[in-house]
């Protein structure tokens, strides 16, 4: 199995990292290697993080990271082995710092680097169409599918036993076995996640990949975006019908069912055993528990706690919805 | 033209049947041949049926069946000369069945014995793109032009002067005359039903086709899935815009013109001279009358009688509406 | 760079013109020469125009056109120099004629010749991926990037620095500078638009084209409709997320943001700085202003001032709306 995750460009020097800020520092050593971006709670010594909202001052407290993008005032919370590197907007300078580390992580143009199938290892270990084209770092498990005209970019594992359709393109993905992916499908682009800016929007980094669990199915024309700084994944056994979004960061858990046409925004959690009915729409940042069931065409705009059905734009007690709408 | 419908792989003998549920009958001729699986009224001596719901009494009174799929509760409303093979779920059970006759109803990995239409009869006889791939059993009238990167799998009957755009995949398709199918197209894949199991959902198989009567248009994006035991058909001179998704077992009638991202669930019924907006959706198992018009955006989620304009989510009457939302 | 808009196949003479409505005149010179068909406003002498709704009686009064398709009631209001042709229905007869002068503005059948880009004279200027299609009248920049089985039909003028994904059909459009549109989608076919008749409806014609301005961002899978007697246009650094339709003559502004599965209706024409959720829908023919926010899955069915936050479907005040559904 390859690693799908994006190649860290680095370590760069500190003097680097702040050249590309246009900041100088008097009092550091310049020389000090970098070696990666992360959040304030998995970074390391050795490494910058970044810091821009009061919600995350417990997180902020007890990094480990030797530097931290953030602001005149915020600096104050941070530990005193972290050095802050004060900015004006921490997340438009986490971007740029992001895109010195991965910068394959904002660049999504077509994958040139791919492969006819015929003219890799994998054609005597996959059943395919025609057109099949195979990017670099992929790994195939035994007994797959490719169908005509699919497109594996770069940075994809699939397991065993799975079946792509016709027409889909897959990049930075990880499959695991017994996954099922229907036609036209497009797996792992980034996001759409941007800064707006006057007259030339500033995209962010998408370094997250997707992760699709055994024994899922993911239906027609489906688009499932990769995450930001973390990864969006389809839990064991979750079935998505046709026409389905699922943005970035997105978490959906077990033995969920997605009908058609069903759009979740970035960095939702859906829990497990969750049925989510035709056309439905589930705002971004919002927790829904296990054994939740939204029915068709809802609006859902704020946490659904466990076992509860909803109905309605905003989505409410079914009961409730149903009492109100005889 | 071609028969589009599914291969079936009997006769079995009955006890080849019992062998595939783990059921042991004494009293029966274990030689006798079952030609085939069908409903409660159209099978005939020497096939299985199924009788899952009191609902359909009146056709298990009745049934030719030589054996019904049936419960201990169920068991008694058959006619003598039908035997009844009682299990815990009755669905299940005939799924099983049905994909012991009809295996191919059940897979939907891509067609691997499509051939390059230059290698086929049909390289004089149609207009076509690059790369365009022909599967078994296809039959294509005069007069048709077939896109680049189009793939007409197997068991597809086109008829005459039909235009079928670029990157279109049609399978299991019966198409009439003068019918227009746009671009990114996915038609006739089986549909979102399944029996869902922790850990394993077991598919159900879809042996019913998708129709398109003549002079119809279907939009860009747009996915029809197939029938599970009836067809999904769209009736002549019916117009879809882009990106609809129609589940499985839909009809929609003649005159009909239905929106952009409009989604019609399994198994409803669509008049004739019907008009939908843009993203209106549809919930499953409802029948829609004649010369109805139903607003965009609107959920409908019950019946809808002949000549009625609807709005809202849950749809009514649209006066009423929009007087409750002046 | 080309011109993509659709050749005018005139001059006509006059008879032809009124040979084509089944239609006699005494009192003219048969063989006068028609050389277009245009709106009232831009219409010139020896170009037949259209007069159908006594909304447009002022520009009626002024038209410069030698000929107009009318009917008895609105003939008066046309200036002497203006001959009337009286029909029953003006949009079909008007339908027609267009048809004539542009007959390719009917036909969205494939664009059977379309060559690979290998034989063609962007082989050394674009960076392409396998199976790339390049139809005739078309330009493109330097710098562009152009993905996987992607088909630039023709009439299409695609900028400097511009990146096309893989997957995806363009068709009758002006892409300008630092585009990016990603996998999968369909850009510049025909619109949802035809006269809706018992049996065999009639298309009317689409001589629009998409223009897409510098900076902007499609996502994968989104249609965007060519418009019929105008452009639908995508203004200055506007990001489309995934699966979005706009319909044929929409217009959008600057610096928008419209969020995945989001419809827009046609001739329907947005600001400047509008940002709109996730699956929101827009009827068709409204006015919404600059900076005005809808929130995700609000239907929209009036004009919206410059400003304003909406919510809900009917889409409302974006207070009152979260108030009355606490």
């Amino acid at each position: 199995m390859v690693n799908p995750f994006f190649k860290n460009n680095g370590p760069y020097s500190i003097s680097v990292i702040l050249d590309e800020l246009n900041l100088k520092f008097n009092e550091i050593d310049k020389d000090q290697n970098i070696t990666d971006i992360k959040d304030l709670q998995n970074s390391k010594p050795n490494e910058v993080t970044f810091f821009h909202s009061k919600k995350y001052k417990i997180a902020a407290n007890n990094t480990k990271a030797s530097f931290c993008i953030t602001t005149e005032n915020l600096k104050n919370e941070l530990p005193k082995k972290c050095i802050p590197i004060v900015v004006d907007n921490v997340l438009v300078s986490t971007a740029v710092i992001t895109a010195k580390f991965y910068p394959e992580s904002i660049n999504d143009d077509f994958d040139i680097t791919v492969d006819d199938i015929n003219k890799t290892e994998f054609r005597n270990k996959v059943k395919f169409g025609k057109n099949v084209l195979i990017g670099q770092n992929v790994s195939i498990g035994s007994n797959c599918l490719i169908g005509h005209n699919t497109i594996i970019e770069k940075n994809v594992s699939i397991g065993e036993n799975c079946s792509i359709g016709s027409n889909t393109i897959v990049r930075n993905c990880l499959i695991k076995n017994n996954v099922k992916i229907l036609d036209n499908c497009v797996i792992g682009k980034h996001g759409f996640g941007f800064f707006p800016t006057q007259n030339k929007n500033l995209r962010y980094p998408h370094m997250g990949i997707v992760i699709i669990e055994n024994d899922c199915e993911i239906g027609c024309g489906t688009t499932i975006d990769r995450g930001s700084m973390s990864n969006t994944t389809i839990g064991k056994n979750t079935y998505l019908d046709n026409q389905i979004h699922i943005a970035h960061n997105v978490r959906i858990g077990e033995n969920s069912i997605i009908a058609g046409q069903v759009g979740i925004a970035g960095s939702s959690i859906i829990g497990n055993n969750v049925k989510i009915g035709g056309q439905a729409g589930i705002s971004g940042h919002l927790k829904i528990g296990n054994n939740v069931e939204i029915a068709g065409g809802s609006g859902v705009i704020k946490d659904i706690p466990d076992n509860t059905k909803v109905m309605g734009y905003p989505a409410k007690n079914i009961r409730e919805f149903l009492r109100e709408n005889r």
